[in-house]
């Protein structure tokens, strides 16, 4: 319950800060991101321009790259997100989209995990993609060999970095009827991470957050249409009771967190 | 009746197979594309990536190449992409958007024409440019021209071949008031078309689909917002009873389809 | 009353005569925007293509500029598409998103100004940072300046040409809650524009349409989500009776109209 009331107490830091979020994402997805982070509270940002992109992460608070549509303004767009974030400390969040898709994109993901995103989100096909190019398995393997917080979604989602781990079982089928929830979810942990108390809080608050503003939208919609709007409805209006009534989170203990290494993709934990 | 079940259990096989169809579209319909394809249960992807998008075709079931928005990276990747289709037989569907408002986006869909597209699919002005542009008349005129099979929307919806054509007379008025309907209808032809039972009959079954929903979602919308997600909701949970008890499709005789061919857009069938 | 008469009269307009409107817009602003146009009766069109803008600005009867993302192709695709618009006297709206964000972003606002859009349309941050740069103040010292009707979005809106304004005090907190709103009121300045009865004229009328719809819309939302969509079924369906019951708009005398040239932003008026 502690821990519920950290995480309603960071949607109202959200919302009273409405810190600066930039987001390199794919076409698709970039209005209902920032629809959802304006949900919350967050200022979203979009521009792809190498004229301006310095200026823009420079005075965002956390930054989001999403390779889910790769071209070349957004290839330099990264290089320079990227130099600027890690020259001033910016937090940032990685969402390697459909990298089993195909070689170049999985270059590209890897590329930028030497550049050490704070957190990874994928689903498990992602991550295990990922997991296996590093030379690791699992969501906790490639924790850590990156040093990253990883979340890993699916019916439960996984929130790990090295040596601890949460598994959250809230969300509703229709999230992933609908496009862009997914990326939208990467936009929330940069949200959460512009907060700067760490990237593993960030993490599974964001996750659970969506998880659980799915949850309400999906019991009252009558399809993926209602579920798209529904959710950013529940999201600005999320509290600590509708945490307390709905979560369902679990710390793991060391072992449990150690075996997550060996996780294939589709286990549950 | 018979063909409505049919088209009933196309739309289950599209939810148990989950399809891949790549598309190839503008900026503004590409989530509504998505929200589409993933509503009857297909798996959209997005890619314009000239280093990927071969992957991504070939580890695709159909192909939608939507020319609303063009520029130099779009062309490329349709080059790539038709390479590919056509290397490896994966059905296709040209939607000519605005064809008409420009010589250049004409000369294009000529040049896309040439290569064969499974399905062409447009209003009646846009059919109209393009069927003028290869020097024949007309819908009808067009698919035995090019020898695809021609679905041209408008308050009565046209399905031809040569020698075969159903008329459609389903849908909302409030369909033509939300972008990216259209756009989606084309990518939602992809969708039936992965299915490989032909190209006339996913060409009818999508566009019954999407007619169907839309009237079901028109029936209770209040405006275009409320028929945008509430397309997406009857499109999900769509039934054969609700093909049996609304669907208005004509099978023309010979004589009739002949007749097609001398339609000017705005004639009624 | 006669003014909002005049107000629900070019509505009409719009509904009966569909005028074409071209917007150069960002990415995350295309779609809703494009509904937003449709909702009103206008049709949009979005093509960025510098082989064929030029035949979509010639054949439209408005223009719209959003610098919210920029790059090299939409750069050139401004350049033509004003060049086409000066030539042919088209009306343009310019809006300056975030131009207070990045030195590039205000160079290149800057030239636009030169071109003289017929209206500027940003918030009080925008507004200012553009005054600034030309050496002037607040929205009327913008407006003076340039030649231009400025709107000045906030919660209280302000539309002013050199020796006039007005303020609108409708709108509804949700509003700025959901990405391209604004924007979207830009385009819709573009659409009453091409009604050709006068810059400041069309900007009060649209902003006033897009605030009471606005309220309309929020009155009933439970969110951000159902805001978004709830907006359109009212812009869709607003009638003079909604502007006769909700419309808080107040025009201003010479010396109330003097005086917004020193407002700084966040003044109320």
């Amino acid at each position: 319950m502690e821990s519920l009331k950290m995480c309603a107490e960071a949607l109202t830091q959200l919302r009273c800060r409405a810190p600066r979020v930039h987001c390199i994402t794919n076409n698709a997805a970039a209005a209902y991101s920032a629809n959802v982070l304006l949900a919350v509270g967050a200022t979203p940002s979009l521009s792809l321009a190498e004229q301006e992109i310095g200026d823009f992460v420079s005075t965002a608070d956390a930054l989001l790259i999403n390779i889910g549509t790769m071209d070349a303004e957004r290839d330099r767009a990264i290089e320079l997100a990227l130099g600027v974030a890690q020259k001033e400390s910016k937090p940032w969040v990685l969402d390697p989209v459909m990298v089993d898709r195909s070689a170049f994109r999985l270059k590209q993901a890897k590329r930028l995990l030497d550049v050490g995103p704070d957190v990874i989100r994928g689903n498990s096909t992602e991550i295990d993609a990922l997991a296996t190019a590093v030379g690791a398995s699992g969501p906790a393997g490639l924790a850590k060999c990156t040093g990253a917080t990883v979340v890993q979604t699916g019916v439960t989602d996984i929130v790990c970095r090295h040596g601890e781990a949460v598994t959250i079982q809230n969300g509703h089928p229709l999230m992933s009827r609908v496009t862009a929830v997914g990326c939208a979810g990467g936009a929330l942990v940069a949200a959460f991470l512009a907060l700067q108390h760490g990237a593993f809080s960030a993490a599974w608050e964001a996750t659970l957050t969506l998880d659980v503003a799915g949850e309400v939208a999906g019991s009252e919609a009558r399809g993926p249409g209602s579920l798209q709007f529904g959710l950013l409805d529940a999201l600005s209006g999320l509290d600590v009771d509708q945490f307390a009534a709905l979560a369902r989170i679990q710390w793991l203990d060391q072992e449990a967190t150690r075996t997550l290494g060996g996780l294939k993709p589709g286990d549950s934990v």
